[in-house]
């Protein structure tokens, strides 16, 4: 035995027996899921070997202060056993986890709902159930570990994160992307203990699964082991073994679900349904756990509470040397873990909006994003970029960004490699974990790819900004695959997702500066591939995209028509109420960058912007969502269709988006009350 | 050498050189990506020579008839090569493939789009281009081979998948579920070949990859290997090794992409863009091509025709054997592979509906799907029924569904695994390939990651019948990571997708006739986890969910007002209706259970559904989409935000989804009416 892992073992308690101490894990589990009658047993009962000794004789983190910037993270992939985790942190003593939150288990506005929800429950580190995103959620969070540690070294940032997955986050395709992204960035301070249990909700695992997941993993760059599970000595030695491993690291823990269940243990029967008065009766005497339901002997909580405090004894040494920082690098260090935005970035886009009203040249708006990115990066020095290998497509990569490379974390752009979904989730692991701002990039339409991950962002409320580009059939030849047409929609239909679809040079910058400063919220800049005209020709220091909407062209006297449009379509409208005028006709114009800051505005500046006369809306995308200014008898120019292969402007004529067919229905629409 | 790979050389054409054939594909990519001056030239030009050995010595197909139901299948995963399959369509002799069409590469209304689209371009087994994709489609055609061999045996079914797949394909999630699922299933008759070229648009692929392909297949359970992809002896022998192959196959081909360009070979320059002028003269210059552009030397047009009849001959054979079968098994071929629904399904549906309301007894949907399957199964044999690990959830088994496990093919249900992106892929496949109905479970919310397929469904217009079950917060405790909310909205977005949300067993049951009679469109079932009362209580023959809505409850007299409401809502708004009928309000309940058919009923009869009293929807989902009744001005009951973890009942009391909500409401609008 080294000497590394005798002082690991010398943090093991003299209190209790490690048997006792994971026992207490299960039969929290067992009664939490009994009250219920609901939840999943078999996992925490499974896994609370592995779980006692990870988080009393590895895990450094401070109950004290759960978002101590240093600590290991610590990420249940497998969420549905959402009891092992508050078992955790009820023993260890977490702010507001006691035993009537875990009595509340499941219930309305318990702090221990059905699956562990990030910024409702301190210590959970992310929100868990969909399956694999833990896993690729942590990726990000070893990512962000790493890009700290390139800045402010070892003595700031030196934190393992630890994943629990079950086989079910080891199908979902997303393990794929994250695992070898982990191992092509050798991100070694990662380590994934797998709950090896052979048992999924359909039966056994080999119903649907034949893979060899350590070969698997070694494919990908990764350590791998296989150990019992329940044997504590053989989880220690595993542990300690991966703590300097110069790879990620897998560890396949061999175990039973359902541990201690007299006749369901080992069987899909417990995974996923309370275990019943005569099978908790039988687990507990197998167990030999005496104490009444919820209740904790007083040696098993003080051998919990042992653990605690030795865990949080690397708080106070990191308290010591993040004082001795001097001045500037402090400063730089809290302005990063803060998540504020620098005062340059307004200047930055005050200036780029300046310049671009000003020369009024014609651009595709995800070039206008590429040029204020390279103004915006050394503005925002915690700004991480990257894209699904659409760089030069999305016009993601700031000047002033070097690639991030398995050696060297100081650069500040990753090529996530073609994982959209992978990207999505490890930018929000990068943003849960603090000192970084991570936008990325691939096509608009494969927003589907990365769809769970933007919802789970929006669910958890963190800042993660998507760069789309390619955001209509304006991307032409490439054809409907790759033609966006309901996306915007379905996007929109996710609470608490921003989604920008800026007209311009201008509006592009303000959507940046919108997505910069939403601290709670993700958010979608959906960019064209084509080039587009500068509607915003006079400059205003104030973000008109802010209310979501605005008036861009009111005509003189009282409106005929008012035209909405977003994004390629502002110029159409623009075009077609200038040519309305020579005709007599007063056209609006109201650019609607953001539907969710609108809806949010007040009612009487809606009601202003929307105003009374008639409406035509204009967007390539189908009309769903548009009812935030239409009317069933209103008029809309758009998609209802799927798109086509062809060049950009032919495309356009083909489905009907043309100036002259905003003027001919404004036409139609009028002529009733001119006659 | 043995005496096969001898027979497959025997089929190497005397009238053109290997390199000859294969530079005419290099050709036609090269100029009709120059004309178009869009498009991807470096694949074709790189598997150039893969494709010539594959189609001129392994493939069976007929161009004479495209749709022969036992030729192989080909499916080009990197979809952006799509001129590399034109290429070979043209070569071959394939219906409406001429050089007009190949001039008229990605322009409107061609042939040749950017991306290969199934339906429109003969030959084109899958609209592909979405990475990923088409390998996990591929593993469903290669299923719904084993599963015809198994019922009408080899004479009849015995062909090989071939898929072309790039470094974005095996790097997207799906790959994993795609071939975890093949390599369990023992898929022998698929065989990928993987254009190993070591480029991606951002660079080399060591920019953001580094997994060992060959072992990462091996520990799926497949056979690997790496040969020169531009050498042919090696490329036929490793298609030769494979046709024996017990596991699915692997051939990595190491391959120069752009293969020919003088200056861009082997670079990103040359994946994505036209070559230039003077690329492409250097690229004649090296592959000693001088016919002019877009045309073809008779000698090498011969050699590829001479493949082509060579590859047809296979189709006379099966055709003798076809014609052996006795009559009742032909007949039941037939069937199969026509697509016909069987008269015994409307049997089915009409007693299942006469019983369920006859009976009344409250249920929810989810059960009321089984327990219609159980009678659909036996009615439509060809109905091949399946899960991502959840059929005891999902209820999607009916009970004479045996399944199909990796050395039995004869069963009729899928245990998919956790791999919802992957089921719905495959389920696709099966789709394509022909002879079987697909339809796979899972919750609702995770529609998101198989949305990319359910997408392409649309796109192509294929029937593929999704069982998406806990469809609202209705689900209770597991909390808004499974809750849907925007769900609804976002899958009504997509064009050409049925979504059905049924109000009850009945409902339930006209849906899956639609849902079976909807040749062109896939369906997403949206059922329950909870009970349902019966609110069809008077039997119909007629499916009234036809016109995607209808009067349930029409009040004696002129309306008053209006609820709308579809699936858990509607018995909601029932009960209030039957309450405000007791304060004199005459309310009439529509239940709308598909949008998307309701928007194609006539508009008088949508007027008249709709009625001209106020009105009030009712959808425990977001508003988004419900403009397709509601006004503006008109009221909503439903979701705003994600949902909680806490059981049902107090969920809907939570977000005002009860019918004492919709009484309030309703009175609300009729008090200003009333004064």
């Amino acid at each position: 035995m080294d000497v590394n892992l005798m002082n690991v073992l010398a943090r093991v308690s003299k209190s209790a027996t490690h048997a006792e101490m994971a026992n207490a894990i299960r039969a929290l589990s067992m009664d939490a899921v009994e009250k219920a009658n609901s939840g999943h047993p078999g996992m925490p009962m499974g896994m609370a070997d592995v779980a006692t000794v990870l988080f009393t004789q590895f895990m450094k983190f401070d109950p004290a202060d759960p978002a101590w910037p240093d600590r290991d993270r610590f990420v249940l992939s497998a969420g549905h056993g959402s009891m092992l985790l508050y078992s955790l942190l009820y023993l260890l003593g977490y702010p507001h986890m006691n035993r009537t939150e875990i009595e509340r288990f499941r219930q309305l506005n318990s702090r221990t709902p059905g699956h562990p929800e990030y910024g409702h429950t301190p210590g959970v580190e992310t929100t868990t159930g969909p399956l694999g995103q833990g896993l690729a959620t942590a990726v990000g969070m070893a990512i962000a570990e790493k890009l700290l540690a390139a800045r402010y070294g070892a003595g700031i940032a030196d934190h393992r994160t630890y994943v629990i997955t079950g086989d079910g986050c080891l199908m979902e395709g997303i393990s794929h992307e994250a695992i070898a992204l982990a191992g092509h960035l050798k991100l070694s301070k990662l380590i994934v203990l797998w709950d090896d249990n052979g048992i999924t909700i359909d039966g056994k695992v080999s119903l649907a699964d034949s893979v060899d997941q350590l070969a698997r993993f070694e494919a990908a760059g990764w350590s791998a082991s296989r150990i019992d599970g329940h044997d504590p000595k053989a989880i220690a030695a595993a542990l300690e073994a991966a703590q300097s491993s110069k790879k990620p690291v897998l560890i396949a823990c061999r175990t039973t679900i359902g541990y201690g269940a007299p006749t369901k243990a080992g069987t899909h029967a417990v995974h996923g349904a309370a275990l019943g008065k005569d099978e908790v009766a039988g687990a507990r005497a197998a167990l030999g756990w005496t104490a009444a339901p919820f209740e904790i002997p007083d040696n098993i909580q003080k051998a919990w509470s042992e653990a605690a405090g030795y865990a949080a004894g690397a708080h106070a040494d990191w308290t010591a040397r993040y004082a001795k920082l001097d001045a500037a690098t402090k400063a730089r260090y809290d302005a990063d873990l803060s998540g504020a935005i620098e005062p340059a970035v307004a200047a930055a886009v005050e200036s780029f909006k300046k310049a671009a009203s000003e020369s009024g040249a014609p651009q595709a708006t995800r070039i206008s994003s590429q040029k204020l990115l390279d103004w915006l990066s050394p503005a925002q020095p915690n700004l991480i970029g990257g894209s699904a290998d659409l760089t030069g497509s999305n016009n993601t990569r700031a000047a002033d960004m070097k690639p991030v490379t398995p050696d060297d974390f100081s650069g500040r752009y990753i090529h996530y490699g073609i994982r959209e979904f992978g990207m999505a989730a490890a930018m929000n692991g990068i943003a849960l974990h603090g000192g970084f701002i991570p936008y990325g990039g691939t096509f608009l339409v494969f927003a589907d790819y990365s769809r769970p991950a933007i919802r789970l962002a929006a669910l958890m409320g963190i800042r993660v900004i998507h760069v789309l580009t390619h955001d209509s059939i304006g991307l032409g030849e490439d054809g409907p695959t790759h033609q966006p047409v309901e996306h915007l929609a379905a996007l929109r239909a996710i609470p608490n997702l921003l989604v920008f679809r800026p007209a311009d040079a201008v509006e592009t910058a303000e959507a940046w500066e919108l997505a910069l400063q939403a601290r709670s919220s993700p958010s979608v800049l959906a960019l064209t591939r084509q080039n587009l005209p500068i509607v915003r020709r006079a400059h205003t220091t104030e973000n008109l995209s802010d209310a979501g909407g605005y008036v861009l062209r009111a005509p003189e006297g009282e409106r005929d028509i008012t035209l909405f449009a977003t994004g390629s379509e502002v110029s159409l409208a623009v075009e077609a109420a200038e040519q309305l005028a020579n005709e007599g006709v007063r056209a609006a114009v109201v650019s609607l960058p953001c539907f969710e800051l609108f809806a949010k505005a007040p009612a009487a500046y809606r009601a202003s912007v929307i105003g009374t006369a008639p409406r035509i809306a204009i967007e390539a995308a189908v009309r769903q969502s548009w009812d935030i200014v239409l009317g069933p008898e209103d008029g809309f120019i758009g998609m209802s269709s799927f798109g086509a292969s062809a060049p950009a402007g032919e495309l356009f004529k083909k489905f009907g988006i043309t100036v002259e067919a905003i003027i001919a229905e404004a036409r139609a629409r009028l002529a009733p009350r001119k006659q």
